[in-house]
């Protein structure tokens, strides 16, 4: 039980029909070094258009199914991979997702995640344009296995990775854009990156689940000019079930397979039992917003 | 609004009296380069008893308040500090913890915490002697701050330490009993080290609070012959906010005086606002054993 996944960390431009090419082709890479299941950074589509709130940017949207589930469905069918797509949902009028969706290797949908946590703040206007999802966490089955695909800034909330394992998901999934503000520091630089690998890695841990984590990269100006825009710092990355790294990229454009064990799951969770020992009798605060004042 | 934490990694004999001794120095030392907060490993009275499950050792537990309190909370008088203990309590006949104590710096018994989340596996027999904690994820109020004392095994679980954290926990404390099997191949070896530092040093990422973890050293025999014995790892180290390395030690049987500074977490909250994107409307599941199954 091994899944030859393929990662591709891509930098995007304002012209959509060369990002989407760029993906293709890499996409395409992926699927004859033999992926089974390639996934995508997060809006990739499109520049990271949250640096700013602009309403007419809410014309990148597209509908579930759309132009980008036919185009990739294609794919996903001629090269008999699965895909995670990232894609900016238009449910209707007035009422947008962040939304993943996968793609089974005969093109059609199988399911979709719309990201659950929201993030907001300078440079990533994201609650201006994302409902936060409301269809909780599941797991999407596909003929792989039980994908736990979390997007984002829901990386940084160890309650969204439990809840998928509580689940079933066999490998934890993040579609990613994260970056340094161009004015941050060398010492901020680095804690930012480390605490985003570190976080993801412990949710790898606490659950002994594989993960992979797909991230932008390349310089994207913030068109408003409020900001020095964000350089998206790649190191996408993949881990095993203690939170090794197995793979990690740098700062550019890259595409690459991963060869994941699936097998490490039972293995580790016999030796490391934390869900055998969760205190399901002591958790139900942790719905609360905060405890102090009673 | 900064904390100076001694640190005492210590290890340990079937001697009582020279393992306190030993502490009791240790604890000095720490006092006179300043530390306010004193924090000791997991059962440090003994030998690391629960390597085997023999009912002679119950005769190590004690109760609260009781000889440890006594002793250490005359010191605690004397130096001006609060301590971290953690001892073997005997709560009746029958009924037995493995519970944190922290003495306050005038030597009184602030508040304690009962280990919630019990281990066992071979050499780590902590479910015959322990009886899970029943008194909740509560930090104790200090005079230097609210202390999330949260003990080894708790470390594995992320629901742990955000419930202190929204209990109002200012700093998170781990005393440990660690260490690697003798058997255990150098390769396991690095991963189960690096992912001890990894979760907790996620813990701190999620909650946005400095973390403290104070482990045994030295190699401990098993004295019922079943397994090679225990090479309890050191490594206790200190992490900021952003789960950045403060301070960690090798090995070997060291102290130290860490200077932590709290003001760094109203910073970095105002920067990553998880507490304020918590999905609690989405989290009611985590009190569950398993989903999958309906």
């Amino acid at each position: 039980m091994r899944m030859k996944v393929g990662i591709v960390q891509q930098a995007f431009s304002g012209k959509q029909a060369e990002n989407i090419s760029q993906l293709v082709e890499a996409i395409r890479n992926c699927a004859a070094e033999g992926a089974v299941l390639v996934v995508l950074p997060e809006l990739h589509n499109t520049l990271y258009f949250c640096q700013r709130e602009d309403v007419s940017c809410f014309d990148f949207a597209e509908t579930i199914p759309g132009p980008s589930t036919e185009l990739f469905g294609k794919l996903a069918r001629e090269l008999g991979v699965i895909l995670v797509l990232s894609l900016f949902e238009k449910r209707t009028a007035g009422l947008y997702h962040n939304t993943a969706v996968v793609l089974e290797a005969d093109g059609s949908i199988v399911g979709y995640y719309r990201k659950m946590h929201i993030p907001d703040d300078p440079g990533y206007y994201e609650k201006f344009y994302f409902t936060p999802g409301d269809c909780g966490f599941e797991p999407i089955a596909t003929s792989v296995g039980r994908l736990g695909i979390l997007v984002c800034w829901d990386q940084w909330f160890p309650e969204a990775a439990r809840l998928m394992a509580l689940k079933g998901a066999e490998m934890l999934v993040y579609p990613t854009a994260i970056g340094w503000e161009i004015s941050d520091g060398t010492d901020e630089q680095a804690r930012q990156l480390d605490a985003w690998l570190t976080i993801q890695r412990a949710h790898a841990i606490a659950n002994g689940l594989p993960l992979v984590a797909v991230n932008r990269c390349g310089y994207e100006p913030d068109l408003s000019t409020h900001t020095g825009g964000i350089r998206f710092w790649g190191n996408s990355f993949a881990t095993g079930v203690q939170g090794e790294i197995l793979f990690r990229m740098g700062e550019e454009i890259d595409s690459c397979v991963v060869d994941i064990d699936l097998t490490r799951t039972e293995q580790i969770r016999r030796w490391w039992p934390f869900f055998r020992d969760r205190r399901t009798d002591a958790y139900s605060e942790l719905t609360q917003r905060y405890l102090k004042d009673g």
